[in-house]
C-alpha cells in the first residue's frame, strides 16, 4: 500500500508542478512581462492548463485511489494519508466528470471574455460583452450540468468554490445577515458621515509600500518564502508552500489602497505559509475553500488592521513615515476615516458594514441567471435596480455597476461570489474562538505583537489545509456550525463606538 | 499534407511551451524567488524537463514526419515548411536516440552538481566537487554513446551546440587561431599595460543601469517585447519572440562589468527578437548555433561597444551620468582603459586579445577528459599547466581556476566552449560582410546610429533562426565557410592603433 500511495503521489505532483508553473505564468503577466509577451503567453497557460488538467484526470489516479479504498477505510480520518485519499478522491471525481474538450472551450472563452471586458469596461459599454456573456452562462450551465442530481443549477458551482454549501443554504445565511444589517447600515447612514480627508493628501508610493512591508513583518509574513510586487489589481499566489508571493497597488491619493490590500493578501498568503509543509504539491497543500480563505484575509485586514489597538500602535510609526500629512490628524480622527461607512457603488472600495450587501446582490442576480428568470441583456437594470433597493443609491453607468467586477467576465457566472461574505462571517467566528482561549490578544495587538494570534490560527486553520472541509474545519475550530451571531456582535461591538443608535 | 503539417506544428507547439514555461521559471529562480522556493523549484523544472523532453519525442512527431517526406521534397530547400520539417526531424532524430530515464538521470545530476559547485567554489575545494565531476563526466560519455559512429566522442556534444562541427574540425580552426593570436599577445604584454584605474571608481548602481538600458535601446534592443533585470550571473532567455529578457549585474568599482555585459547579452536577445515571427513556437525559432549566437553577443559587445566610434558619441554621455568620476578623464585615456590587454585568469574578465586562449584550454581539457587520457582527479594540475603554458600564468588556487566556469559543473563535459571562440571568429567574418555593403556603419556608430548595422544583422542573419545551420548561414552571408582571417585582421587593426609592433 506505501508503494501504491508513493504512486499516487507522484502522479499529483506531476499535476501540481504543472498547475504551479502555470501560477508563475500568471503573475509574472500580471507583475514583470512586456506587452509583446501577451499573446504567446496566453497559449502557453492554455497548454499548462489542458496538461494539468490530463494529469489531474489521469485514470491511473483512479485506479490507485480504488485500490487504496481499504488502506483509507483501515486509518483513522484524521490521519494525512487517509485525508490525502479522501479529499484526492474528491477532487478526482470532480474533475473526470468535466470533459477535457469543454474545458478547453471554456478556458479558450475565459481568455476571450476577460480581453473583452477590459474593454468594455473603460467604455462604460454592456453591449461590448454581453453576447460574450450570454456564452458564459450558457457555458457555466453546461459545467453545472455535468454534475446531475442538484437541487439548484449553481449548487455544483458554489460547491467548488465552498465545498459543502448550496443555494439554499448560503442563501438562507444571506437573508438572516441581511436582516440584521440593513438596521445598522440605517443607523450609521442617516446620521453624517465620518470625515477621511486626510486618507486623500498626497502620500508618496515608496513609503506607502515600506509601511506595508513593515506591517506586514510584524503580522509574521515570512519574506524568505514570499514577497510583494506592484500589480493593476491586488491578488495572492502560490507556487510551492515555500513560495507565497501578493501583490499590491498604490494610490497616492488615497492611502487606505496599498495598507489594507496589503494587509488583506498577506492574511491570505499567511494562511498558505502556515499549512503543514507535508503537504507540498499534494491536494491537502491549499486552503480549504473559498470563504475560510477569505476570512483569514479579513481577519489581518479589518479584524486587526481596522481595529483601535492596532492602530494605537502603529498610528504614531505612520505619523513618522508621512509626518507632514499627520502631524495634526488625531488618532481618534484616523481611525473614523479608516472606518467611515456610506451606501456606495463599488464592492472593493466600501467599508465592513455595507460590504455583504454587495456579494449578496451578486450572488442572487448569478442564481437568477443560472435559473433563467433573468436574460443577460436585462443584467445592467436588474443590477440598477437592485443597487437602488438594497443599498440605496443607483449606479450613474454601467462601467461602475454590473461591469466592475472581473469574476463573470472573467468566463464563469455561480459561485463566485458567496465566498466573500461567508469570510467575512468566519473571520469574527473564528476570532472570536480566538480571544476565547488568549483573551491577552487584543492588548497584545495594541502593543504590535501579533504572535499569539497567529499562532493560534496556524494551530487551528492554517497548518490543516485542504484536509478539513470548510464545516468540518468550523465545526472543530468553533464546535458548532457556521453562525453570523459572531460577526453581527463584532460589526455592533465596534460601529457603537463610532455611532449612535447601532 | 496542409493538414499533417498543422498537426506537426501543434505538437511542436506544446513541447515548446513547456520548454518556455520551464525558462520562466529558472529566469523567476535567478531574478525574484525568495530563497524558500529552491526546493520546490527543482522539482517544476524536473517535472517541466521531463514532460517538454516526451512531447519532443512523442512517436506521432516521427510518424507526422514520415508521412511529410514527400511534400517536404517537393518544396524548395529555402521555403519555411521544408526547413520546419528538415531541422524538426534533424532535432526529432538527435532527442529520440536518448532514452527519457538518463534524461531524467542527467538533469538530477545536473541540478546536484551545480549546488555542489556553489559550495566548492567559494571554500576553493575541488575535492567537494570531485566525485560529483566523475560522474558527469560518465554521463557526458554515456550521452555521446547514444550516438555511434563518432570519429571523436566528443562530436556528438559539439554537434548539440554547434550543428556540423567536430572535434577535428573545432581543433583544426583553434590550432590556426592559437598560432596566430600567440604573437599578438606577446607583442601586446610585454609593453606597460594601459592604466584603467578609471574604470575603478565608485560608480553608484542606479546611473550604470540607466546608462546601459540607453545604450541598449539605441542599439534598438525593443522593451515592448523584452526587460532587463539583475543576477547574479548575466544571461539572456526567451520565453516567445515576443518576450526576450536579458540580466546583468552590476559592480560599483568596476564600470565595464555591467556596461559590457549588457550590451553582451542585449545582442543575444536582438538576434531572438529578430527572428521571423512565424517561427514561434516552433524549431525554426531559435539562434541556429551556440557560435552564430554568441558572434551577436560579441558584436554588440566588441566589435561595436568596444569601438573609438562607439564612444566618441557616447563617452561624452558617459560623463554626463558621472562628471564627478570621468570629467578629467580623457577619450583616449578611457578608451584604452576598456581595451586593456593582460594577461589573466578569469575568462569572463579577460580582453578581446587574450580570450580566446581560455575557452582553447577548455575545450582540449574536455576533449581529454572525454577521450580518458586525463583523469577528473588530475584536472586541477592539467588547469594549471595549461594555463601556466598557454597563458603565462599559474592560478594561486582552484577558485579562480578550475571551479571558475560553471559549465562542467552544470552537468556535461563536452560541447560548452567552442562555442565562445567560434563566435569571436563569426562576429569579425560577419560584420567585415555588413562593413562591405554598408561602408557607412563606422560613420553611424559614432554618430549614436545603429540603424543600418541593426537592419544588416536582422536581415542577413536574425530572420533566418534556425531555418539555416550555422554553416548554411556563414555560406550564405560571406559566400564561403568559417574563416579566421577577418577576425585577425580586426584585432590587428584594432591593436596596431593602440600598442607598437602588433
Amino acid at each position: 500500500m506505501e508503494t501504491k500511495l508513493q504512486e499516487l503521489k507522484t502522479l499529483l505532483m506531476e499535476a501540481n508542478d504543472l498547475e504551479m508553473a502555470g501560477a508563475l505564468l500568471n503573475w509574472d503577466q500580471s507583475t514583470y512581462m512586456p506587452s509583446g509577451g501577451a499573446e504567446a503567453r496566453g497559449r502557453q497557460l492554455g497548454t499548462l492548463a489542458k496538461l494539468a488538467h490530463e494529469k489531474a484526470t489521469d485514470p491511473a489516479i483512479g485506479r490507485l485511489l480504488d485500490a487504496l479504498r481499504p488502506f483509507e477505510e483501515s486509518l483513522p480520518f484524521d490521519s494525512d494519508d487517509a485525508s490525502l485519499i479522501r479529499v484526492t478522491r474528491r477532487q478526482y471525481e470532480r474533475a473526470t466528470k468535466v470533459p477535457a474538450a469543454f474545458m478547453a472551450r471554456i478556458n479558450t472563452h475565459m481568455a476571450e471574455s476577460y480581453v473583452a471586458w477590459t474593454l468594455a469596461r473603460p467604455a462604460n459599454d454592456f453591449k461590448k460583452v454581453q453576447s460574450s456573456l450570454e456564452t458564459t452562462l450558457d457555458l457555466s450551465r453546461e459545467l453545472a450540468n455535468y454534475f446531475p442530481g442538484y437541487a439548484h443549477i449553481a449548487d455544483p458551482l458554489i460547491d467548488f468554490a465552498d465545498y459543502g454549501m448550496s443555494a439554499v443554504s448560503v442563501r438562507a445565511v444571506f437573508t438572516e445577515l441581511r436582516d440584521q444589517l440593513v438596521p445598522i447600515v440605517q443607523a450609521i447612514t442617516s446620521q453624517a458621515p465620518a470625515d477621511d480627508a486626510c486618507l486623500h493628501q498626497r502620500y508618496p508610493e515608496d513609503k506607502q509600500l515600506a509601511f506595508g512591508l513593515e506591517v506586514i513583518k510584524r503580522f509574521g509574513f515570512d519574506f524568505e518564502r514570499g514577497r510583494q510586487d506592484k500589480t493593476h489589481h491586488p491578488f495572492m499566489t502560490k507556487f510551492s508552500l515555500g513560495d507565497v508571493r501578493i501583490t499590491t497597488r498604490v494610490k497616492e491619493n488615497d492611502l487606505g489602497e496599498a495598507i489594507f490590500s496589503t494587509m488583506h493578501e498577506s492574511g491570505h498568503a499567511m494562511y498558505e505559509l502556515g499549512i503543514n509543509r507535508d503537504y507540498e504539491g499534494s491536494p491537502l497543500g491549499g486552503g480549504t475553500s473559498s470563504g475560510v480563505h477569505e476570512s483569514q484575509s479579513r481577519t489581518w485586514e479589518n479584524l486587526v488592521g481596522r481595529s483601535l489597538g492596532f492602530w494605537q500602535f502603529f498610528y504614531p510609526r505612520l505619523q513618522d513615515y508621512f509626518p507632514e500629512q499627520l502631524k495634526s490628524v488625531s488618532l481618534d480622527t484616523f481611525y473614523r476615516a479608516i472606518n467611515k461607512v456610506q451606501r456606495s457603488l463599488i464592492r472593493t472600495d466600501s467599508d465592513e458594514v455595507t460590504y455583504n450587501l454587495h456579494p449578496i446582490i451578486r450572488f442572487d442576480l448569478e442564481l437568477q441567471l443560472l435559473e433563467g428568470s433573468l436574460a443577460v441583456r436585462d443584467l445592467p437594470e436588474a443590477w440598477r435596480a437592485r443597487y437602488t433597493s438594497d443599498i440605496g443609491i443607483t449606479p450613474p453607468d454601467d462601467k461602475d455597476g454590473v461591469l466592475q467586477d472581473v469574476h463573470w467576465f472573467g468566463g464563469l457566472i455561480g459561485g463566485a461570489f458567496q465566498g466573500y461574505t461567508l469570510g467575512n462571517i468566519l473571520s469574527a467566528q473564528f476570532f472570536a474562538e480566538a480571544l476565547k482561549a488568549h483573551p491577552e490578544i487584543p492588548a497584545q495587538i495594541a502593543s504590535g505583537e501579533f504572535g499569539v494570534l497567529h499562532n493560534w490560527l496556524k494551530t487551528s486553520i492554517y497548518q490543516y489545509g485542504s484536509k478539513y472541509t470548510a464545516s468540518e474545519l468550523i465545526q472543530r475550530v468553533t464546535g458548532g456550525p457556521l453562525s453570523i451571531a459572531p460577526y453581527i456582535n463584532y460589526l455592533k461591538t465596534k460601529y457603537q463606538a463610532l455611532y449612535a443608535g447601532v
